[in-house]
C-alpha cells in the first residue's frame, strides 16, 4: 500500500530511509525517535520548498510522525507502508568526540527487502536527491526519473567498501555528490581533499560538496573552490541527522529558486550548513520541529558576518 | 656580541627560536636548513613592514642566512651570537598526515640559556609579537617593553604540560593569542572550540586565533567570530613553519597598517593564511624566499573569492 493522495508533478524527489532510531550523546538520549536520511533531509528541505520522500516503513511507524511530515508539505506518495513489517531502527551513541557515531544495531527490517519504486508524479521530478542508501537502490532510481535538471547523491562509508562498483556508477551518473571528508580519503585513496576531490570529479560528478563537520564544507564546482565556515556552536545536542539536515537544505534551497548556477550553488551550501546547525541543537527532528523562516534567514546572515572580510584597499605592500 | 648596527626605534620586535632544522617529508628532505619559529615569522612579516628580531645563534650559523635576513629588512640588533655554541637545532619528520611532526632530536644548544634582551631601540616597539618559545622567557619580554599597542603570543603543547603556570601569566598580560586547535582543548579541558575560546578569554587575551591547518582559521575577538578558510593546496612540501609565517603574515600587516580595528584583525588573518599557504609549498624558507608581493595581493584575492557568498535576494522563504 502507498499513500498517494496527489498527484501533481513534484519538482522535489528524496529517497532514502526513514527509520526509528535510540540516540545516546553526553547531552542525553531518546528512544524509537523520528530519524532516516530521508527523513532529516526532506524535513530540512521542506522549510524551502515542497518534497516527494520515497522509501518504506513498517506497522509500528506512529501516525504522529506521519502527521508531523504531512503537515511540513512534504508527499506522502511514495512512501511504502509494509503490512506486518516493523520500521527501520538504528541505535548509537556519541561520545565527547561528536563527530564519530557509534552504532550499537542496525536493525534493516523492512528496509532489507526495499525497492524504491517512484509514483508516477514524482517520475518527472526536476531535482533529485539520493539521500545515503545502498548504491544498488540509488540505481533503480536513477532509473526512474526522466531528464532531471540535477541529480545529486550522498553516500557513506560502509558503501565505499561493500558496494563500490555500484557506488562508482552512481557517481558517473549523478551531477553533484555529497561526502565528508574521511570518504572522500576513503574511495579515492588521497589524503590531499583537493586532490581527493579531482579524483571524484574524473569519475563523474562536476560537483563534489565535502562535509568537515565542525570544520564547514568544501564546494568544489568545476575549476571553482568555495569554503564555507561552520557555525560556532557552544554545545551539540545530538549530531545525528546533521549531513542528511545539511543535503536537505541544499537540495531544497535549489529547488526553491529552480537555479542551478554557481553563486545558487554557494548560497545553498550556507542553507545547508544553517539547517544542519539548528539540527544538532537538540535530539532528532526536535529543533527543526519548532524552526521557524525567520531564525533561518538570521543564521544565514550570521554566516555571512562570520565569513566576510575586506579587500586590500591600499597598495601597503 | 650582538649585531647592533641599527638605532631607529623598532616598530615591530619578534622574539623567539632561531635555528637550523633537517627535515623530511613524503616530498623530500633537508638538512640545517634555515628554521625557527623567530625567522619563520619575521620573513613572512617582513613582506609587510620592516621587523626587529630577538634570538641566539652559534658561532655554525652561516652568514649566507644572516645576509638573507638583513636583505629582507630585517634588523638583526637583538640577534646574540655566542662565541663557541652552536645554533639551535630540531631534526623532524612528517607522515602522510603532514598534520603530525614528529621529532627525532631537539638540540638547544645556546637556546638553553637564552635570556632575551631587547636593544634600547626595540623597548618603544609598537608591536611586539612573542613566538613560541619557553613563556618564561615570554614574561621577560613583556616586562622590557614599555607601553606597545599590541602585544601578541604563540605557544605550544609542550609549555601547555610542562609550563602552565608561566604560560597562564602570559595570556593575561597579552592582547592577543595564537594556538591551535588541540593546544586550546589541551590549555582548557573543552572538546568544544568555542567553548575552549571563551575560557581562554576569560584568562586575558580578548582576541584569540585559532590556527586549524587544512582546515583554516578562527579569529575570536570579544563576541565576535571570524572563520577564515584554508587555500586549497594539492600537495604539501613541507609544513615547519606554518603556523610561524601565519601569525608573522599577520603582525606584519597589522604593524604595517598600525591600526587594530575587527577590520584589520580579518583582514591580517588572510594576510597570514596566504603566508602560511606559500610557506608550505617548499622545505625551509624556500618559497618565501622567491615570494613576490605581487603573489601576496593575487592569493588574498583568491581567498576572498573562495569565501564570498551572497545575501539571500529574495524572499524564497
Amino acid at each position: 500500500m502507498t499513500m498517494d493522495k496527489n498527484t501533481t508533478p513534484q519538482s522535489l524527489v528524496i529517497v532514502g530511509s526513514i527509520g526509528l532510531d535510540d540516540v545516546q550523546t553526553p547531552e542525553g538520549e531518546v528512544r524509537d525517535a523520528l530519524g532516516g536520511a530521508a527523513t532529516y533531509s526532506a524535513i530540512a528541505a521542506s522549510f524551502f520548498t515542497p518534497v516527494g520522500i520515497v522509501g518504506v516503513i513498517g506497522d509500528d511507524f506512529p501516525q504522529t510522525h506521519l502527521d508531523y511530515l504531512d503537515s511540513r508539505r512534504i508527499d506522502l506518495a511514495g512512501v511504502e507502508r509494509i503490512s506486518g513489517g516493523k520500521t527501520f531502527h538504528w541505535a548509537g551513541y556519541y561520545d565527547f568526540d561528536l563527530n564519530v557515531a557509534h552504532t550499537l544495531d542496525t536493525q534493516l527490517n523492512v528496509f532489507a527487502d526495499f525497492k524504491p519504486v517512484l509514483p508516477d508524479s514524482y517520475k518527472k521530478a526536476s531535482y533529485v536527491f539520493l539521500a545515503n542508501i545502498d548504491p544498488v537502490l540509488q540505481l533503480e532510481v536513477l532509473n526512474q526519473v526522466e531528464k532531471p535538471k540535477l541529480t545529486v547523491c550522498d553516500t557513506m562509508n560502509f558503501w565505499i567498501t561493500g558496494k563500490r562498483d555500484a557506488l562508482v556508477e552512481v557517481l558517473s551518473r549523478v551531477d553533484i555528490a555529497f561526502m565528508n571528508d574521511a570518504e572522500a580519503r576513503q574511495l579515492t585513496g588521497c589524503m590531499s581533499i583537493v586532490k581527493a576531490a579531482r579524483a571524484i570529479q574524473k569519475i563523474g560528478p562536476q560537483t563534489l560538496i565535502i562535509k568537515k563537520g565542525e570544520h564547514g564544507a568544501l564546494l568544489f564546482h568545476n575549476d571553482e573552490h568555495f569554503s564555507a565556515p561552520s557555525y560556532p556552536l557552544e554545545s551539540i545536542a545530538d549530531p545525528t541527522g546533521a549531513g542528511d539536515s545539511f543535503a536537505g537544505g541544499f537540495i531544497g534551497y535549489v529547488a526553491s529558486v529552480d537555479d542551478i548556477s554557481p553563486k545558487t550553488l554557494r548560497r545553498a551550501v550556507i542553507q545547508g550548513s544553517v539547517m544542519a546547525s539548528f539540527n544538532v541543537e537538540d535530539f532528532s527532528m526536535n529543533r527543526l520541529r519548532r524552526l521557524t523562516c525567520d531564525e533561518i534567514a538570521k543564521r544565514y546572515s550570521e554566516f555571512r558576518e562570520m565569513a566576510h572580510f575586506d579587500a586590500l584597499e591600499d597598495a601597503s605592500l
